[in-house]
């Protein structure tokens, strides 16, 4: 029996998220599926974040016990190629100690959210960014967003649905960068609250359309108060980046 | 009666190509469609580049004459509406003189061609990009690229159904970057042969694995034969960026 660990790259439109749902397709059944297949082992796969449906991961993090002896490079090379035609790829795995675990070890996170700003609809793009028509104003964003760094009770920015015990949490990074009619928002932290990243999305485009002034937004993190949410950005912008651990 | 250009983004993806065909669906017949559905005429669309099959759109320039009376603007936000679902939109649109022509009239085109490089399936970029497994040497394809810019005799790099009257062309620039496992592949002229960017992309890539030398594409090009095609590369990385036109 080993650990395996993956980094993990998908396309989460066709996706339910990455958690197994009982109504639809998951990232993690594509996977839990794939190494049956490969190992004739039904196995439980771990990540470092549960993303919602719609979500994208470019360098996610999980981890699976296998008894099959495999090479990490061939395990790889027969996930991908059982995981077709699902948009699900293996871009690394490796064996690691027993004790580590993508979620409980990770002790970062980061995602970028994508924002085409124009008035056209998106083609090759459609479910891989967020459309906003109304002119963006990025510095006026990335003023905004400052006020967000930092630890905060981000109750405003917390799904409903949410279970995280606390609240409060310690945002390491927000920026947002434009390269023309394109937006790019950073964000990292040890951890997130559940659509906290879709939130404070919505609520800098609130500021970057003018709706709301850098203020609103100040306020709306001192409500403490979902109901004071400006906005909450759809899933298809939101990309999981990558996850961190100690010693690696 | 007005002449229209327009700016087209499209996503080759499902289409047979730019150009109307009776055995499948293309651009031309999407935006003649449209065009139908909002004005009720029967144009022509005409368009700087006919793009091959699974070939892409980020600037495709085009024209068409339409007696309806509108304002290009509300004429964008028409057809883009009557677009949908296809993945097909206007970016811009203006009236211009009745002596410009998207075709006839375009002094300069340029292409970027996409490449993957890595072992794992692509995901969301399936059919965006072209995915080469072998570890390439950017820096090698750069020098080699070197050799095709300026004027010479493209017969190596054109297609056997290509239509034009002489294989000799100037290419203006030819230019590999590379950030992380990506590659962009820029190429400018005033006019391309059929197949042309993707046989010089494909004799790069071989450059790039090592399997010719700078040498080795040198050869091929002063053979003139397309016998000494190395590879042509697939379209799926293959964007059409930009059409130029005199005092525009």
């Amino acid at each position: 029996m080993a650990r395996f660990a993956f980094t993990v790259e998908f396309d989460g439109r066709p996706f339910m998220g990455w958690q197994r749902q009982a109504h639809g397709p998951s990232v993690q059944q594509a996977m839990e599926d794939a190494i049956f297949s490969v190992t004739g082992e039904r196995v439980a796969v771990h990540a470092a974040g549960r993303t919602d449906a719609g979500v994208h991961g470019l360098g996610m993090r999980a981890h699976a016990d296998i008894a099959k002896d495999m090479t990490p490079f061939r395990l790889m090379e027969a996930l991908n190629a059982r995981l077709r035609p699902a948009p699900v790829a293996i871009l690394a795995c490796e064996t690691v100690p027993d004790d580590w675990h993508a979620r409980f070890s990770c002790t970062g996170r980061s995602y970028v959210y994508r924002i085409v700003n124009r008035r056209a609809p998106l083609t090759w793009e459609s479910g891989l960014a967020w459309r906003v028509i109304q002119p963006l104003d990025a510095e006026a964003m990335q003023r905004a967003a400052q006020l967000l760094v930092g630890r905060h009770d981000f109750t405003t920015f917390r799904s409903v649905h949410c279970q995280a015990e606390s609240p409060v949490k310690t945002l390491d990074r927000l920026d947002v960068e434009r390269a023309g009619d394109r937006l790019a928002i950073h964000a990292e932290a040890r951890s997130f609250l559940h659509h906290q990243v879709r939130s404070m999305v919505g609520c800098l485009v609130m500021v970057g359309m003018g709706r709301w002034s850098v203020g609103d937004l100040e306020a709306a993190r001192d409500a403490k108060d979902r109901a004071a949410l400006g906005l909450n950005a759809p899933p298809d912008g939101l990309y999981f980046v990558s996850a961190h651990y100690p010693n690696a």
